[in-house]
């Protein structure tokens, strides 16, 4: 009970040989015509929708992909029949297998962040049943400190964003403060809070969010932040490759999980797929898609 | 239809003559024994609890008050069955005439704050019924783009986060960089965005989060920013005082709004209101520890 979640997550890796994580963004503009077709707009037959989606998406991706990554947006875009969709998506998710993080990039002060990670920290004991979850810096330590305590308490893992995958990051993310820019100070003490929290395979349940969009920056906070794992977004539709994530894993392909999101949803929107699957075989494109990742990512990932 | 958020939210505080706004912030372990007793601590249960405590509150506040904020990590903590009370509070609140503020602290690369500006901006276009919405700048400038659009459009609003009342804020926003502090740049560009968008009082739909327990910053940062209305969270149980917010106001008596969530909640539990009040008259605790903020803030929003 309540195994480290480095732990498990470098597990649930190693299990299946690769680091895709697939992010779960249901947009409603992109969902394959036979899952829009002749559905009201209403929020709770959209919800409905979303979750009939994710499912299908979670059928397919679940004996491939150790982890997927749900956006809370999309679902909280509906109100509260997209948070009880959410919901039944996060739980036929673990049903599968598969461990979960929300993208929510939550964060308060201190006594309320509190709620937020007894909200989504360890999956058995909190009520949405997910495994980690994705949180802001900006209100600093003291704001960071509940989520770690919560994590470590409860086999639970947290993902701080370090260096988003937009251009608009940079406004505050590279600023130079004292000689060092903001993305590498909040990093290091990431790194910090990796460190005291270690796992078996030397990594702590305190992790990053990491863009492939910048790979320079992506390689130099590895080297920064040996004990964080990293969840690295824009891979995919925002332009991040493999290669842009090769520095990301240590020796034994650990170390980093890369998600796609539109890249994997709506592969059968893509022109390398369009013709072959397109709108009524969506789930066969997402297989294809899925599996053209991991095999990219397995020549950067050496060692799984 | 549509009217300017900043509009809206003077005239309220211009009808009511006060800058107060209470934070419905349930806290189990605070709830008034009458809401708690025979209560099972099922999240459907706790929800129901917390949706009775707050409408009771809303019931107290309404006449009082021109706006409320609602915390939304609380509700979170309580997986599907807290959403949909939060759901239940928010359009209660609506309904006894209150704007509503969710406490969210959401944001997202460009694309998925688009979804988190239409679930909570402009309240009869979105499905949680929420006015504006609190939001985080660590993702920078092209993920508040999308807010500042929506609110226009709809007639919402946004608090970007700027100076926090936590302590722990100092790690990062107190951080000089070009010779300037970063609460102070994040204010400044917030400032950009208010002027684009003023309505008829000369403030615009976009605004800042400053903390009640930093007053010099909050008057260093009122006048850098004229154009910005303030949601100012610190004041009671956090310690922020009348005088520390005084700085915040204009000549009219606008340009900020006072939070206090703990202080008026659990006003029973106060050492000045438990022996009149107690557990079972909570709700006149919160009544009369609301018209002792709007008496105290009287003096300093001078010109409501």
């Amino acid at each position: 009970m309540n195994e480290h979640f480095a732990d498990r997550l470098a597990n649930a890796v190693r299990r299946l040989r690769t680091p895709v994580c697939v992010g779960l963004d249901p947009r409603w503009k992109q969902l394959p015509d036979p899952l829009r077709r002749h559905i009201a707009r209403s929020p709770s037959a959209v919800a409905d929708a979303y979750k009939k989606f994710c499912c299908g998406v979670i059928d397919v991706v679940a004996p491939l992909v150790p982890v997927v990554k749900v956006q809370a947006a999309f679902f909280e875009e509906l109100g509260p029949d997209g948070m009880v969709a959410m919901g039944q998506t996060i739980a036929y998710a673990r049903e599968h297998g598969l461990l979960v993080i929300l993208d929510g990039k939550r964060n308060d002060i201190g006594s309320t962040a509190e709620a937020y990670a007894r909200a989504y920290l360890g999956a058995d004991q909190n009520p949405w049943g997910t495994d980690a979850l994705t949180v802001s810096p900006y209100l600093g330590d003291d704001s960071l400190a509940p989520f770690v305590d919560t994590a470590c308490e409860r086999g639970g893992g947290v993902f701080v964003l370090v260096k988003t995958s937009n251009p608009g990051g940079r406004m505050l993310q590279d600023l130079v403060a004292d000689g060092q820019r903001l993305y590498r100070r909040v990093g290091e003490h990431v790194e910090r809070l990796a460190v005291e929290t270690t796992g078996n395979w030397g990594y702590g349940c305190v992790g990053a969010v990491v863009g492939a969009t910048f790979p320079d920056q992506l390689a130099e906070l590895r080297e920064a932040m040996p004990h964080a794992w990293f969840l690295v977004p824009g891979f995919g539709s925002q332009g991040g490759t493999a290669a842009d994530v090769a520095a990301a894993f240590d020796a034994r392909g650990l170390g980093a999980i890369v998600n796609n999101s539109r890249g994997i949803l709506f592969a059968y929107e893509r022109p390398e797929y369009r013709e072959r699957f397109g709108p009524d075989h969506w789930q066969a494109a997402v297989e294809a898609a899925t599996r053209a990742m991991v095999d990219a990512l397995r020549d950067v990932a050496r060692g799984l």
